[in-house]
């Protein structure tokens, strides 16, 4: 086994760890931030400093008991994250000290890992943030939902809300790449503007000021062929109302509705699917690991190219780790949120 | 032209027309019963006396203003319906006397058509009356909508709602014919019982007294691979807790729905599509006109060797359209509803 020495002060594990099930919107009460030594590697294992930590709307969906596409967080446990870090000490006959890593590291400054799950990442290609955004899940989620599920063909109308988000504005980007006319739905003018201004979009919609209704008859002319939905809630079923014949829903996130008290709102208009010959489709990036180093080096060609920008909103500071993650569920993120540690240099 | 004397006391055409949109369930006032001399028939025009009226739950749909894949009736006019008739005089060169169609008719004894839309009936095959159920629009929309939007393959389970319903019948029968475990959902132990002794199903949930997602867990212990819905509401939400990996909900109606005062229930669970990686999706029978003949060809070859039952509901006596179009909504019709006017033999 070969190891490095820690960094300066980093004898010290920080975690943040799941204390209740939160009711609504997480609390300071649902969180417990503990510290522990430094881990040490045994049998197989190795230990990860963590250098950026990547906060996800679906951890909200981790947090609360029952069925899902993963397990729960426990009770106790360190909340789940995936991550970037670099390998600080190795047992691990495929990792080596050095080396750059992604994973479910943990929100937490160290994690020990078996190897399961993680993923070597050739460091130079684009900027680590990156490796945790369009060259990561939601990259991945992007690629695969539009183009898998959504199938979208040149010239139809592609639609996206949370527009600006990680998510979000690779969908509209990638659409544009294949000769979609897009419209992205976003919270506020600043997002809206950077959508169409920066990233190409053709039009925006600003759900916090406009009538979604109104605006989608304006910018969807021939209706709405695929909707790439990352929040549920009243923009699903006003599009709805706007579908073209055989259009696609890809079901991708519910942001809207993660931190309902009670059930979730349901799609009312869900009947347009008859009416207009369409169909809604839900989908879980992981089932696409296979194709992951597929879709990344499409992405990475088209951000080499410049047909593609990823927009990353870094915190700085594991200790901000609770009111970070909030900015997802009010909307004030902008681009790809990340929460990242010391030593961001890498 | 040629034509037949009308039948004793048939020189009067009896016809239901709409008087008023209906505010939930239709009421007396929500119909008008007027009656006017038989129409003649002029240019390429064919006179059809109606013998048999199919009574479907997409008329309440009908009756609303607003966007559908059909026009909705005027106040005024006589409610849409399709039947099967005879025609008893013609100007029109495809149709002569004595010739049984079938087509959008409407509620009343006599219609004049243009032939649009109308289908010859090569009698003898079936009971006409069946020529509205499994040979037609029910038979039809079973088929296509199980067979190529629902895409079951052998060994899945497949539930379908309404079970005892025109729709339902055919396809639990249709599943069944292609090898899957087939669960029907219906009101009542009749129908239950009716549906597994008489039609193969596998089993039954009597919603009106099980719990239905209890009954669900027990008779789909694989899970639902293919969910035909009829009702929408509640019984959709809770199939949705039990999809398989990569369900296929077929959204063929939602009958629990139609008569709402505002807006209907949106299907609360809808998230289950993303976890179970699931699809609903919507189809309108009308878009596989082209194939018709196929199907009714396979249909009628099931029929004729037993492997397909199709139970019809009929009443007679066009004055009582009304309230036996509300059989349907409380789901007191067993199989297919029809009514049927004189001369019946046809």
């Amino acid at each position: 086994m070969t190891s490095i020495p820690a960094p300066l002060g980093a004898s010290i594990n920080r975690q943040w760890r799941l204390a209740a099930r939160p009711q609504g919107l997480p609390v300071a009460t649902d969180w417990a931030f503990s510290s522990e030594p430094v881990p040490e590697p045994t049998g197989d294992e190795c230990l990860v400093r963590v250098l950026h930590i990547s906060l996800d709307p679906a951890m909200r969906g981790w947090m609360n008991d029952g069925r899902s596409y993963v397990p729960p967080v426990g009770i106790g446990e360190v909340m789940r994250a995936v991550g970037i870090g670099r390998v600080v000490a190795s047992a691990h006959p495929g990792f080596k000290v050095g080396d750059l890593v992604t994973g479910a590291f943990g929100v937490q400054d160290y994690a020990i890992t078996d190897g399961r799950g993680v993923t070597p990442v050739v460091a130079g290609a684009a900027p680590l943030t990156q490796y945790l955004s369009v060259l990561g899940m939601p990259g991945m989620t992007a690629y695969f939902g539009l183009l898998d599920v959504g199938r979208p063909v040149a010239g139809e109308t592609v639609v996206v809300s949370a527009a600006a988000g990680a998510v979000g504005q690779l969908v509209g980007q990638i659409a544009k790449i294949k000769g979609c006319r897009v419209v992205g739905i976003a919270g506020g003018l600043e997002k809206c503007r950077f959508i169409v201004d920066e990233l190409g979009f053709d039009a925006a919609i600003d759900y916090k000021s406009e009538d979604v209704r109104a605006a989608l008859r304006e910018h969807c002319p021939d209706r709405v062929n695929v909707y790439f939905d990352n929040v549920g809630g009243e923009i699903l079923d006003t599009v709805l109302t706007r579908l073209a014949r055989h259009a696609r829903i890809v079901i991708c996130g519910s942001i809207s509705q993660y931190n309902n008290q009670g059930p979730a709102r349901g799609p009312t208009n869900y009947m347009a699917l008859l009416v207009d010959r369409a169909r809604m489709e839900g989908f879980v990036v992981f089932d696409y690991a296979k194709r992951y180093a597929e879709a990344a080096q499409e992405l990475a060609g088209w951000l080499a190219d410049g047909r593609l920008k990823s927009v990353e909103d870094v915190v700085a500071g594991l200790e901000y780790f609770p009111e970070t993650l909030l900015k997802l569920y009010s909307g004030a993120n902008f681009g790809k949120l990340i929460l990242s540690l010391g030593d961001v240099a890498g």
